[in-house]
């Protein structure tokens, strides 16, 4: 729920002003004014008439706490908001206000309201993909080849690069920017039906009044109304979502890699960033910690437009009033994830030397698989694998470097020449095609 | 999020109080209160400075806003407002100020906090049930005999009543009512460990503090902190949700006997309620809609109660966080359905009348399976089914009753007499044990 | 779960095997044998070697059950896969066992298996698509002027068809198609990385492996593996979920419509279909349910998919593993349901003669609205509304026909005259757009 | 879905054996057996056909792969094994044919037929609590001192003792008992309601039918049947997904523990076991990633069963049918984690050294509190804290243990003698209230 309180750790100023009161409240203005508008062109609705409704349009003219309490009476905001203006047209113009709302629903008051929000919302999202994606490429850039462990199951495996992480969740970003770019056509659409989707308060009329009302709005211009079939609501927050979900992995990469055994970055310092309450020395991972907070919940509100989608016959019973907060809550949940990511990758602190300490922490057995390889070149590969094996072992219960403990083994020795050695336990020998990888993602981005 | 626009739709001001930014406040400012009066109590802190404590935990001393600020920042709300505390308490005894917030963690204070707010939801919750229950009673007592299709799959089958009805809604209040309490001692407890759980800032005297904060707070005292340990928070969230699935089972029943072709009983009528915009002459189930919609809300986010229970370490690292609005969300959400569905039941409008037509409407082919029992007590059981079914496929095609169609079957007629087939068309005879399952259930209301 | 008894009525056999655990297995060895060809083609595996290997890769010559032993202990079952491959090599080539996965790492496998079964899966789901639009197309041509009451709310409201009806479950269709078209080059690409997504161990010759692997398995070749990115998952997930949605909203239509005081359109009958064991003479909405049931549960295995989108690393510690048997679960589901609903469609029961008779049954006041419109043009707006309001009640009250009431009424028959009174009730004069939208879906259907 | 090849991962043979096809026919068929002597013993079926009809309810008679096929035709598994039912006792005794599932309905058969499957699974689950709670008894005591770092947001907190982690794992299993326990009154209840929940079809005797066919399944008699009444069902959903959080918490800190850079503990080792395919030195958490990927599963199946708790009037159109598979996952799921995690705390391999060490790495910085506290008693507190940490910061700067810092620091070292400064840094007088904690667990689990 909307807080002062906890609104600026989860969300953005600005999106949270996308969806609040006064923007709902405009958003269906909005639309009214537009319809009025478009009526009045073709004739249907007075020109002056149309002047003082769209006049009337303000959100600032209204009080959302009276609105409030009669929409619990009404089931709906926009009931009580048309009759709000119709009021206040009346007012200016008593002969306007038979114009108000002229063959429209409720319904189409407030999804199209809600379109006109996720229009901003989704231009909020990609500005801030946008500029998350120019700090990942800076990101990539840099550590190109700035070796770490690779982690598996949380275990060290083969050498990678922060580079190659880097342009991992580049890439998230990238096919994030498609989806949502692909669905603007089916999603930015003109919600407008009347009664029960069929238009029939304008009669013939009913088609072009909705053509000029989608250019008024500049929205698409839907075959037909989407009063219940909210497939598209849903892939919105799925769209958004799957942002969320990517946000979530950075995050919980930063996470991880900023434990006290790893240390190897850090989110960025600030005056008051991040600090514990009773242990004045700690350096909290404050926003990866919101971002996660954000992947967990975002998953169950995209649920929720995906349980509504089975819509009664021409309106719903329930299901169109569970969108209402959730998918609201989805972006503003994603929004504020973003701008803690954003944050963190403008200003992480990498710590080269102790990437590399790590690597060598684990006394070389992650290039077992890379001398497996070499070694299985030479004799046989089973026998290669069961070798290196117990050296691995030997490498560990001996605290010794594995290099050192091949060296001195006699059945391997032989096989491998100490430049080869080297070599072998060179991380940067070890990157296969990282650079490679790293490359084609930055390219891609470039486009 | 909490929205003047929507929130009277979708909660109760009193539901919406105890979890507004002023009550998170308070409730982590009456921790800090109990904290140093306990403390006091053991000598660890100058009573003095306890009282000047005590005195500046009230909620509308802080700045909200301020302290939103700051939280985006620290990560939690307990940072600044433990902060905004001590300079408060400062600025009336710099020496007091010392005192403030003694061997706690921010935990401890945001989840004590939360606890004290649970106290107060789960009691509305309970008095909001009793009073439901009460008019479930009243309904159940009121319709024990009035006849009804009972409808499986939506298909009529053989007759039941709504007092029958209301008491299976009645039964699942009851059985909400008993969970609810049942976890009373496990949710409404002490969270006070420190740092790391193990009250080490305070010593040897960490128990003894424990132990009178939990009596200050009147909160029971757990075996060891629940930091990540949050299967009881998750517990809670779930049984509310229970109870709201519950309502959603009873407000879809209730739109679906509103249908304008069924139309057997109303959520009652009152100025503005359950208006169309487009349509002057409808009544809407505005409370069932409603009802229905936080039945699709809340099972989601049950869900990331429990999506969240793997909890890092001693701190997780975004579980936590994810529950801040969302345990919440699901009182919010349930009150406001409970609400609406009181009024539905306790302003329910019967139309008896229309319940006896719609029974008559399936020309007696709701008896089928009576007329089945009694024929195959005297010719082939599978004789009988047979003859039943041809015959109401009759009475379906010719439109006539079921009666008159076995009547006129030779096959049939012979067996069963006239006072036969007037006792076994008879919905008061086909009722089987409704009375009493009726009364088992008012029974257990009234203990 | 999979199971004999309740497979049949929640999948298709066609989906089933598409998800199996040969088709599982077989998956993973298409992996292997297209791998050993490509290496062999670079001359990295002798092509002998590849040919052994590839005529191995055949799922019946491996023991499920064992390997599901085994893959208990592995922790995945491309380990245990993996090493039944090399020994089945080997007992016929025990040199070419030296060359079996070469390169590639558990999740190289597994993950592309699974791509392998999901192209086989999309295209079934494709084909089943544009069966269910045929039907629909056929329907909404079948009914363009088949009037029914329109319902908001599951009140009557204005008339609408059933073809309009049919044109928006076309439409959403036609827009799940798209949607599955749009993610194919995102979802059907390799995973091919090696241990920790670097493709090391086949050092510089791994991208013209990546490449060459990509042709021999026909599938789109990623910027870099995404053994921890898996919004692509995620994505198939949700655009399959949201079809199982669109037919959920489908099913509930026609259950609602099949009601007992509806009886507008019935599910096909058949032998044995939707018969109740206590009830001979019941017509249930078996596949109604069925597609009902896929709509609640599959929204929630998409959350599973999201939640579990912040995988650790370069291997998560159980977010993978957590997708295994969810991915495959939505799409069984969902083929399910479009099975049923099709079938359901195509052999549509339609009661014309009803819809007619339930339009009636409320007396004309679904017409207010177009009355009130007409009546505005003549008479003070606000007044016209109030009059028929106190019509539509006294309609209701006294149970006579709107139209006759509004006759009687002096204050508006003046204003109206018979013939707009007959135009103004004939429901095809209320139509509205209706035959235009249900065109332009129609004609976006030949495209 | 149940699978050869993925099951013995995710689950136990024992409890998939009690859901597998044989056992929920063969629940079925105990429900038909008893009815059928629950009304000999009423005189109503006599006891000859009662003995025909019980010697026929063995699930080995039946063919699971048929019963499938015509349960897609009528939308649920009893149609179809009642008519098999009913023709094996007929080819046994033609006249006992007449008897059978007299006056129960499908529902009845089905939800019955599941609560005796929940009653060997809840029995199953709290065997398997027990083992896992005496496991971590064992676990507590043995490591009530043994000291390792506490973390909290992955960061070193103070330190906790594997003891006190141990003790909290363990206090969850002793709530997950209590809950599962507290439910069984209101979960292992008898469904028996007839067509439509009145027992109709046996007049007066119903509700004596329904009092000895319980007490012949000894299980409870519920006031009324619950056909749409779930919340018992989803309750039972929930408890056990509480239960499967908390193994996901207890496996993700193993799986954190057993990091390459912590390595503080070890999941037990064994011959295949945690292996990787291209790392052959690798030690994978592999009970600890199917136990999270349980964790992350089971709260959307739970969701499910709340999302469906709205069911339809007298019989619902797919709420039900949403249950069938989802319930019996979830004590799938759950009992597999439950193995996986009882395996790994009774295998447990600690590294008691690296534990200390690890507290060592971070300089003494985690002290930093008890520091600041010993202090502020000296001096005043905000300059202890101001202090402290700047200390702290020079520590980690130069790489050098705080303590030493400490004393090196004129305006502190005044302050505090060379015996507090070792005390201060004995991990053994950092554990506050611990010891206690552990304690109080330790006893309630005697009880």
């Amino acid at each position: 729920m909307s807080e002062a309180l906890l609104d600026p750790l989860f969300t953005t100023d600005a999106m949270r002003a996308v969806f609040d009161d006064h923007a709902r409240v405009q958003g269906m203005l909005d639309f009214e004014a537009a319809l009025a508008r478009a009526e009045a062109r073709l004739g249907i609705v007075p020109a002056a008439a149309a002047f003082v409704i769209a006049s009337a349009c303000q959100a600032a003219l209204y009080d959302f706490a009276e609105l409030g309490t009669s929409t619990r009476l009404a089931g709906n905001p926009a009931i009580p908001l048309v009759k709000a203006l119709t009021a206040e047209v009346a007012r200016r113009d008593a002969e306007a206000a038979r114009w108000v709302h002229r063959g429209a629903t409720s319904q189409d008051v407030i999804d199209t309201g809600l379109v006109l929000q996720l229009r901003e919302a989704l231009r909020l999202l990609d500005d801030a993909q946008i500029r998350l994606a120019r700090a990942l490429e800076a990101l990539a850039r840099a550590h190109r080849l700035t070796v770490m462990p690779g982690r598996t199951l949380l275990q060290h495996a083969v050498p990678v690069t922060l580079g190659l992480k880097a342009a991992g969740w580049l890439a998230a970003v990238q096919r994030s920017r498609t989806r949502l770019r692909e669905l603007v056509p089916r999603v930015l659409k003109l919600q407008f039906g009347g009664a029960a989707g069929t238009l029939a308060a304008l009669g013939a009329r009913g088609p072009d009044v909705a053509a000029l009302l989608a250019e008024e709005l500049q929205l698409a211009f839907p075959d037909l109304p989407w009063h219940t079939q909210r497939d598209t609501i849903a892939e919105c927050g799925a769209a958004v979502g799957l942002l969320g979900g990517s946000l979530g992995k950075l995050a919980r990469d930063i996470a991880l890699l900023m434990q006290s055994e790893v240390a190897e970055v850090f989110e960025p310092a600030g005056h008051d960033r991040g600090g514990s309450s009773a242990m004045p020395h700690k350096r909290n991972p404050v926003g990866s910690v919101v971002a996660q907070a954000a992947a967990a919940r975002v998953p169950n509100l995209v649920a929720t437009l995906f349980a509504v989608l089975p819509q009664e016959h021409e309106r719903a019973i329930g299901g169109w009033h569970a969108e209402w907060e959730t998918l609201p809550a989805i972006f503003r949940l994603v929004a504020g994830s973003l701008a803690h990511v954003t944050e963190i990758v403008e200003g992480l602190e990498v710590d080269v030397a102790r990437m590399r300490a790590n690597l060598d922490a684990t006394l070389g057995v992650s290039f077992a698989e890379s001398v497996t390889m070499a070694l299985g070149a030479k004799i046989d590969r089973a026998k290669a694998r069961q070798l290196v094996e117990a050296a691995s072992k030997r490498a560990i219960v001996e605290q010794r470097h594995l290099r050192d403990v091949l060296r001195d083994d006699a059945e391997i020795a032989g096989h491998l020449s100490e430049a080869e050695f080297v070599a072998l336990f060179d991380p940067q020998n070890a990157l296969g095609a990282s650079a490679a990888m790293i490359d084609r993602v930055l390219a891609a981005n470039q486009e």
